[in-house]
């Protein structure tokens, strides 16, 4: 133990052994993930510099100065060439100091009516924002692939599962577009909180406003946003954004969830309902027909790390007085996380809805067991003869264990059979038995009737465009 | 601590000791939380008991028998003479058995093209949609507050923070409406919320939808609901509704616990920002200055069970088949909770904000200590005299530290003395210091002068109605 | 839209309407849920005024009359015939309340050198003694119906997954002993959590000590505790003791969903591979052979129950300043919430466990389809010829590869068709295929074999007694 | 709106454009992150093949020349000349295809009898096992701080806060010792974690064990555990450990969120209760006396990322079924990034505690304001005059009326003015009053008073050693 200890100690002094220069930086420094907020940051920079001289607060030439010399740095960003530096912290210094270097003193004017605290919230709303439009982009790609699938099964009859009990049969074409609700109410719900979100911070300034006669309308506009923030304290101090883009990603990473668990129970040798493309599973070097389905279960698992995201910005949030903190710094990394984690996500799982293959076949036959056409005949039962609702259920009961005596389904009895368990029944009864009548019966608005399928199918083409 | 165990042997057993059927009711039954859906149930079953007789399926007079009699059942459970019974499972169950007793046979005939599923969940989304509307009044009657406070108090200065040190003096109205403006998200949240709720479940029946003639869209609009759901599958496994209630509450209660935090450290005896009601506050029977801000604190803490309350949910859903799962049952407890420490807590929150006195003293004192008007001074330099944003903050911090010098602050040096660190100084600097002066300058779209504030008052006002 | 918000108006303001005390009185009392330690709390002033009187600070008289007068308390609460108030707020004043109306003046002297923020922590941690105390009593009857199932099917084959495919077979002994294990680890993990706790804060008084010469060890010892806590800002400050029995609550709710996962599954129409009893399965009136498993789905969820509270007291407890704050309130009703559920979930899977039947040709059948053998097949390769590992595996590849095309399995090739793959091959290789073989050869510590299953059942018996 | 939805179409596309390989490749290879594990890796590889050749599985020579070898990838790892690939998936298959670059055929004996599953289990074991270590003594660090803190200042006054009111008066050195308490558990609850988690994977294989007559004491021994795991599926399917460690991390995260939020009020300008240094705060270029506690704030938050980790992996493991499955992989990033979040805030928070300096003007100022004594003068009339408690409260709450209403503190009124209130007291009295009588008289174990502290600070200095 004594050994282990001393090892342990010297490791932790070791990875401080800088001091407390050391540590600070490491803690304070946040360059090492901010610089993905480089784009933003010059955009903006741009804007504010813009709108600094329509409002003659610096010149023309200053502004044209600074608008080309970020533009130079962009370049260097993306080209690989630029050198980040953690003694000047985060991407707006490092930024603002390599502006300097190329275009000198006019650099030092860009700062001019606002402050880092205006200028973060809005690199970071900019940088969500178009997350927020990847997220639709790949939940829309994901419900075509669930289009085309439901298209090709609207007919094909499965088992539908309560308690992964055969409940009675769907078909498969229904199945797949309830994912396709679900991803569209998850769209939807990043529309709205684009719609929300989409106020400009940048001209806030350190938390109280400015006395420039700047025009936050401008810098409003031209960085896409719909109007500027009306309260600056409010404007610093936010990150509701982040954590509704987080709680968003999450629900849509629980749909995902839940069906990656149905392809990992799809694909077990015992249910080989579909089968997963090779792309998409990984093999056996010495068992040819295993067929892992390892990036269903990747997305099974995602959820926990985005809810995770989720609920630590919330934690850091929690009882922070107003106006900016520093630890609202745990901001970035957080989402930067879930969302790389969330177009992932989205792709893989698309990937893997385009590439797999329902087995048709297993898939009527596990329709058809189990006596998965009871409700059909309780019902018939109430229609047909009139019956009330208990009633019908206890003759239904009476016929399927007489099935199960003569080791038949109840479509192999015959007619002479059923009527002495209740006189009434007439042949007519044989329409509603069978997976195939049964899911064709059940033609309310939503059902999963084949023709109910498609018309839900022809509307979401519609929506997709 | 053999005798412990011995103890703790028995207890546990004892708990449990009616065997397995007392601990599967005790894990199984629902009706000791979900009886509070008893006017939702209610209301549906009405609905679809009058759908069923406008398309034919049950007989009108039958329809009228059961609509009367739901309404005894209401007004007995309302009366409190209603008996829920356990064995009975769940409210569901307890309305249709108490019916039967009340109108007898044609009470088997409202089950007819439904099934629990699609019924708890049309039951649970009209809960969930009432609760959205108590929350939206209730953060309407918040904001109410904090404009009352915003108006009386909307020139008076006090100290704007960053990382809980002074950085510019703003104004209590401006601070007040930080808060209007966070609410007004979350109103919004819980708009969009709710109009994403809004479809209606009841007529997918178990999963599949149903062979009868239903009309969903009838049902839908008596309900309030926009449309019916179109997936029947999605309608019975959907829990959106709850997590993206769960989420808005959470974001509300987060915001909540900010303002919690201030009113906790505005309290102390070192701050004496503000001073909360007696009907806030508890006191010491022998010091009677204390004043614990103990509905603030708990407050601050709220958060935490309403974000719990999500995490619970969200991690139930993950990795759900469809469609309904009885691991769905746990759904309802958490969101019960969550909105009744919601609603409390906003109604707290607007007892506590319409009670409270500010200090106007002892903020405008805290307004102006600490150089607070550095800012301003450096703005002045730039904008009066043109220097850049970098040589006007090392001219300030001159300024400063020779009055820090003198002891003084830094309206109180003499043109002369700050002549002697920068020449091009004139008497008109002499505008911008004081924090009057400063908050009066800061006229930024959003920003803190009085005069924006009034004006984003004025806006609100209108908005509120 | 207006109709309803009025309705919402109503209901938001008819609920808070009695004003601020009402909605003061909601969220600040305690004695809703701080009931449930009234016995706690009896035991804990009992052993107060004994000590108080052995120190002579109060008469051995007016002890005995507080100690008489708390058991009369005490025994009216467990008769149901106490009247709690809401205006007394908490348990504490409760009790003392109605001591005084017993006893009188000796009752005013009880609270003598303690506050109610000592006598609360020390409630509070006998209560979660008591609940660790029950939860390891009720993990060590589970892991009895662990074993008791391990015994009897100690060399029962069935498949062994990974990525809920078929990898090796393996015993029905071995499964549920992994469960045993984990188990294990769960109760080991709440008795260190009960050795940390076991420390009395009575006497920490509002949080400085006391200037009464208390004998804190005295009341520790009498309350079962193993020392006084030595710190009195801490020891009032304190909640890990709760923390850390939700952290070992969830580790084990989650080991409890994993089996749960797996009786969902194995209960499906396409696995069959265990049959829950009536008791912890329901059914359909309809469908005889549906039984679903709504007690698993109910273990698998409460997981998210649990770890919700465990999340909602952290987010409650992050940031609080020393000592005593009242966020600190919201701790019980989570942690009442989790240990309810725990032992109501270890009570259900031990009677599910109990209850349950293997069906031992479904699993024999599973364990030796896919070629499951094929690392057995490899492995002899190595160890009988000498190959190395990946030159075995090819071989293997091969071999399965034959047996696929001739539409049999490994055992059924002949020796002459495994020697054209690979010459070196003998007879003896049918030793190692077949799943018997397979399962008996897995002889290494803690391996699958029957032999190595049947010595850890016997190490588990004799560690649980 | 066009125009940003086509440009994340591209983004989203473009991400992933080289189709479903590059998709998979990203979701499914672990080697970005599992690099971390390489000298676990080859640690536990040669742990393994020293045994294979002692129990005659393979060559003397071989685990020579693997040894030997695997050495040579250390260096070359750590030398930073190691070519990591993604195409090899994990550390695992880096490690060994390089080997078999090295030293050929031998390396491909090397997997024999191991699988990665027990591999992997093992690696992490081994790794979390130094965090927890590490853990241990940065924990160990920050107590020394904390008790230099308490020793300097074990009777300088302050206010002892409830409710951040001011209460009763309490040492410095007391209040730097409940850290000292908290921090105990912190580390006793990682040595119970290392203690329970410190078994042995290894030679569980995929999940069945193996029919090589391998020996996992030796394996087990020579890795420093103290036994092999006991069931091999239980082996591979295990993450308790990670759990652990995350739920120890959280709680003594939340620890240090504690004291984070007390030095951010404490540097406030109101409070002023202490001093960050310079290295550990961030400063303002104008406003020279603002001194920004910006590394205080960023520990407050880090309890929120070590939670959702926790959260994170807590979800992930929820439901799954054994033994391996792939959403395990998910486990590694959250670990990691909790770990190094954990020790730098250890180290941070060391650093910030060695340096502050308290202000003990301002703590004893504040300590004797707000007649913080009056618990003292009530517990006086209770110990010398007899009064039942609630009499000497009603006592004391007149004196402090009749101190306030003379605008002097309690110690400043006069015998005869005491005496008017009640008769009885006596100039004693005047021994308890004043802040320093106050903490002195503390003297009941674990109180206030400097003599307790000092006793504490001993004991802690002996357990540190």
């Amino acid at each position: 133990m004594t050994d282990t200890r001393k090892t342990a100690n010297t490791m932790w002094g070791g990875r401080f052994a800088a001091g407390p220069d050391a540590i600070m930086e490491a803690i304070n420094a946040s360059i090492g993930f901010d610089k993905r907020l480089y784009a933003q940051d010059i955009r903006g920079s741009r804007a504010h510099a813009a709108m600094l001289a329509a409002q003659d607060i610096i010149s023309s030439s200053d502004a044209e100065a600074i608008g080309e010399g970020l533009l130079t740095v962009l370049s260097e960003i993306e080209a690989g060439e630029f050198a980040f530096s953690t003694a000047l912290e985060d991407i707006h210094m490092n930024v603002e100091a390599r502006l300097k270097e190329i275009i000198g003193e006019p650099a030092g004017r860009l700062h001019t009516a606002r402050s880092r605290n205006d200028q973060v919230a809005t690199d970071f709303k900019l940088w969500v924002r178009d997350q927020i439009d990847a997220a639709i982009a790949g939940i829309e790609a994901l419900q075509r692939a669930f289009l085309t699938q439901a298209e090709a099964g609207a007919d094909w009859v499965m088992p539908g599962f309560t308690h992964l009990q055969t409940a009675q049969p769907v078909t498969w074409g229904h199945h797949m577009m309830a994912y396709v609700e679900m991803l569209g109410r998850d769209a939807s719900r990043f529309r709205d909180a684009r719609a929300r979100m989409n106020e400009c911070p940048l001209g806030a300034a350190a938390l109280a406003g400015t006395s420039f006669p700047i025009d936050r309308h401008m810098t409003a506009e031209e960085l896409g946003f719909d109007r500027p923030a009306a309260n600056s304290l409010d404007a610093v101090a936010d990150r509701d954004f982040a954590l509704e883009f987080l709680s968003a990603a999450s629900i849509c990473a629980m749909h995902l969830s839940r069906f990656a668990e149905e392809l990992v129970i799809w694909s077990s040798a015992q249910f080989r309902f579909v089968r997963l493309s090779d792309g998409f599973s990984t093999g056996s070097s010495i068992m040819p027909q295993k067929r892992n389905p390892d990036a269903a279960e990747l997305l099974r698992a995602k959820v926990g790390r985005i809810l995770g995201a989720s609920f630590a910005l919330f934690t850091v949030m929690k009882g922070l007085p107003l106006a900016y903190s520093k630890d609202m710094q745990e901001d970035k990394e957080q989402v930067f996380d879930a969302a790389d984690n969330l177009m992932l996500s989205l792709a893989a799982m698309e990937g893997m809805v385009r590439d797999m293959s329902a087995n048709r076949e297993a898939l009527a036959a596990a329709a058809g067991a189990g006596f998965s056409t009871a409700t059909d005949l309780a019902d018939w039962l109430v229609r047909a003869l009139g019956l009330p609702f208990r009633d019908a259920h206890h003759v239904t009961g009476s016929l399927v264990a007489l099935a199960e005596e003569n080791g038949c389904d109840l479509p192999d009895l015959t007619l002479e059979q059923m009527q002495q368990v209740h006189s009434g029944i007439t042949a007519q009864v044989f329409d509603v038995l069978g997976v195939d009548n049964s899911v064709a019966s059940r033609t309310s608005y939503g059902g999963t009737a084949p023709a109910q399928v498609r018309a839900q199918i022809a509307r979401w083409n519609e929506v997709l465009g």
